[in-house]
C-alpha cells in the first residue's frame, strides 16, 4: 500500500476562537492530500473532472486526538483503503512534523460518477482512469 | 428526544465547481444547529465558553445523499443521541425545505473540557450547566 | 435608493484565534447581501447563473469599524452604488442589531459577462435582466 | 523595497461554481503571504501574538484581473507599503507561476493593538517588534 505525504502549515484563518484549528478545516486537508495523490502518477484531478468523471463525497468521517495550532506543520498521510470500479475509500494520517505525533485520522468514501452525478462503473466508463488508480494503489 | 429545527439558505460561497455545496460545508451547518440548539433553553454558547467550559470535537462524521445546491433552503435537525458527564454526541439530518428530501445525516462527538483542553467530568465541573443540558435532552 | 436589508447570526466557524469574525469572511456576508437583493424582486441569482450570465468580482473593499463576535447578529445594508450595462457597484453597512453600531462598510463591483467569462453588455445580451435590475436602484 | 514571495497551489474547496476562485478566498492568500513574511526574519506572528500584540484589519482591498483556477500555481508577493508606529500596509500580487499572468492585486491594512484591541504605538508598545518590523521593510 503506498502513503503519499503532503506537507502544509496551518493558516491563521483556520483557527477558530477556541484558538485550534476548526474542525472543518481538516477535510480540505484531506482533499488537498488526495489530490495531490491522485495528481502525483501524471494525471491531474482537475483532468479527470474534464474528462467527465467527478468524485462527489459519500461519506467523511474524522476523529481529532490532538488539536492543530496555527503555525504547526503538519503532514498528511494519504492512502487508498479501498477501491472498487464504483466507489474509492482513502484513509488519511494527519502527523505533526515537529514530534510526529499523531493529530488526527480521517476517512472519505468517494462515488465515481458522469457530470450528472449519476453513478458510474469506472472501469467500463473510462477504462484509461480505472487502470490509472488502480496503479496508485 | 427532543429535535431542534435550524433553517438556513445554501450560500455562494458554499458550493465548489463541481456546482454543489462542498463536503467541508456541512459541518459549519451543523455547528449552528447544535449551538442554536444550546442557546435555545437560555443559556447560550458563547455564555459556556466565558464560564470556562470548552467543547472541543473529538470525531465528525457525514453521509452525503442529495447534493445541496446553491439557493436551496435545508432545515438541519439536531438532537443529543448521547450524553454523559464527560461527552455529548449529536445527530443530524439535512433535509431540503422544498420537498422534505433527506439530503445527509452527520454526528458529531463533542468532549467537555476546561480552557486548557482537559476533559472534565461537567457533572462535577459546572453542575449549573450539566443539569441545563441533561434538560436540553 | 433602495436599501435592502439582511440579517445574520454570526457563525463559530467564522471566528479565528484573535476571537473575532476574521476579516476575510464579511465578503461571503455581503454575497448574501447582494444576492438576496438580486432575488428580492423575484428573479433569482441562480436563475441569472443558468440563463448564462455571470457576475464575477472586479473589486472588493472593506473597512472594518468594530470587530463583530461570535453570537452578533448584524444585519447587512446592501444598496447599488452604480449601474451600467457592463457593471454593478454594491455597497454595503454592516450594524449590529443589539446597539445599531455600525462594524464595517464595504463595496463590491462586479462585471455582466456570458459563461466564458467575457464582458458583455447586458442591456443588449439579456434586456430582460437588464431592466429587472435597472428596478433594482 | 523587500519583496516577499509565497508559492500556493489552488485548493478545490477555493472554487465556487462559477468554476473559479472564490474572491473572499484572495484574502487568505494575503494572510500567509504577510505572515510568512512577518515570520521570515525569525520572529513568528504566533509569537508576536503571544507577547499581546494583535494586528486586526483595518481595511482590505482586492481588484480581481484574471480568475484563479483549481490547481493553478500561484506567487504571492507581499511587499510594506507603508509603516508608522500605529499601522501597518501591505500590498500584494497575485501571479499566476505557469506564464508569470498578474492574476489580482491587493492591499490591507493593519492596526498595531492591544490583546483587547485597543490601539497601540508600537514603538513605545514593543521597542523590540518594532525594530524587527522595520528591518522588513
Amino acid at each position: 500500500m503506498k502513503v503519499f505525504e503532503t506537507e502544509l502549515t496551518v493558516r491563521y484563518c483556520e483557527t477558530d476562537q477556541m484558538g485550534i484549528v476548526h474542525h472543518s478545516r481538516y477535510y480540505p486537508w484531506f482533499e488537498v492530500g488526495r489530490t495531490e495523490f491522485f495528481t502525483s502518477g501524471g494525471l491531474s484531478y482537475g483532468e479527470m473532472e474534464k474528462q467527465g468523471l467527478m468524485l462527489p463525497l459519500v461519506e467523511t468521517h474524522c476523529r481529532y486526538i490532538i488539536p492543530a495550532k496555527y503555525e504547526d506543520v503538519v503532514v498528511i498521510k494519504t492512502s487508498i483503503k479501498e477501491l472498487s470500479p464504483v466507489k474509492i475509500r482513502f484513509s488519511y494520517d494527519v502527523v505533526r512534523k515537529s514530534d510526529s505525533a499523531l493529530l488526527a485520522v480521517g476517512e472519505t468514501l468517494l462515488a465515481f460518477t458522469n457530470t450528472e452525478f449519476k453513478p458510474v462503473n469506472l472501469k467500463k466508463y473510462k477504462p484509461d482512469i480505472w487502470e490509472y488508480v488502480c496503479n496508485m494503489k
